[in-house]
């Protein structure tokens, strides 16, 4: 095998025990402390130590494990599930593994850009509420959101305490209903250097970008956001069927 | 206003005009040909156009426009949508956008270490298939699959059309019945060297990564993917219910 294969197949492998150890670390397979020794994971992947540290670079490349000297590789900052199995606010997917706070970074109320008022099906010129808030996860920046509301379920949170409640659960005590359907985009996206800092991040990092339009249950599409979740403390779990809902 | 406060406040404007500007460009708002010119831009969105120059700039760095010199900024590559309603394979997903083929990188008979064992619910030592595939549509590089598959229902892909098929809807032939439901999981990760020179994708460019465990109607899991898609060709797109739909 040449030099050029033997690295493509080391890189290969080294891809496969990456993932399956993503899994169990973000799963918490591991009990809390160091990971097995690199000996006890190439005997468990049934691969070469030098795969299993080169599987282990790559995940301290995306931040999810680090290396202490003297203790070995260990978890460097734990990935949070948010569901996406229904329409969850951030505090309330996230319940069990700690507390969100939201920092009001902008609120004021604009004139909207066309692009706006169309998807919120509003008139042109039709004030809406803009809200930009930093997310924490006890204490650790998680998201940049970039909400747009419209004005008359918007404008109550002008007095609200938005730095520990979520806007969905605000939103629906003002309108009065539940929110319904929400239409969701989802990409992955480099951190332009601005949001890197915001964010902590490091320069470039993979951000998992959500555009999220959310309607109230009667119908009326009522707060359009776009969300920035740092890639390496967040994952989404749902389910799919292979057969549609609407076909069941 | 110092300068800090102005630099942040410009860039905290590029950010919203380029989230909106790259709705428009995803959902195909713009006719084919150049974006409309700097300052119709700042009309439409409210802005300067040295806002609107730098949310230009930083859907550049994402690869979603470019600049072509005397002719303006124009879209780079179309982002294609994929389906999050229901379990589809990727060529059944993006049928409307073209062709997908597969390009099989290995295909062989395996070992599987203990965590893919579990999750196909197989006996310690069982074999499983494991497959790995660059997948192309229309030509250009999409995603990069890692793929267990049990036994029974793998082995026969050894004489299938990989090329031109997707995995589902040979699996569903050989089970001789119906997927069923899929766990997911979505992250955003920045590409390792060896995996952007795959996807021929710039260094450290955010992926899509997505890991599947897909069943059989019957119930029992048969295809575990580990799957990483471009994050500048693909955004995921589907509904979310404030219900969840097993208590309607």
């Amino acid at each position: 095998m040449g030099h050029m294969a033997a690295a493509r197949r080391r890189a290969d492998r080294a891809r496969q025990v990456a993932d399956l150890l993503r899994r169990q670390i973000v799963h918490r397979h591991f009990a809390r402390g160091p990971l097995p020794p690199e000996a006890a994971l190439a005997h468990e992947f049934g691969a070469s130590r030098n795969t299993v540290r080169e599987a282990l670079r790559l995940l301290r490349e995306e931040g999810l494990v680090e290396r202490c000297p003297g203790v070995g590789t260990t978890v460097a900052a734990e990935k949070y599930p948010h569901g996406l199995h229904r329409l969850l606010g951030l505090a309330e997917t996230l319940h069990e593994h700690g507390e969100v706070t939201n920092q009001v970074r902008t609120m004021t109320l604009i004139e909207p850009p066309a692009a706006v008022s169309h998807r919120l099906g509003l008139a042109p010129g039709e004030p809406v509420v803009y809200l930009e808030r930093l997310r924490r996860l006890n204490g650790l920046p998680l998201s940049l959101d970039l909400t747009y509301l419209v004005r008359d379920v918007g404008e109550p949170l002008f007095d609200a305490d938005l730095e520990h409640n979520d806007i969905f659960v605000l939103l629906e005590r003002i309108a009065g209903q539940p929110l319904g359907v929400a239409e969701l985009t989802l990409e992955a996206v480099n951190a332009d250097p601005h949001t890197a800092a915001v964010l902590d991040a490091p320069r470039a990092a993979a951000l998992l970008m959500v555009e999220r339009l959310a309607h109230l249950a009667d119908g009326r599409p009522v707060d359009l956001e776009f969300i920035r979740f740092r890639g390496d403390r967040l994952t989404m779990r749902g389910h799919l069927s292979r057969i549609a809902e609407e076909d069941r």
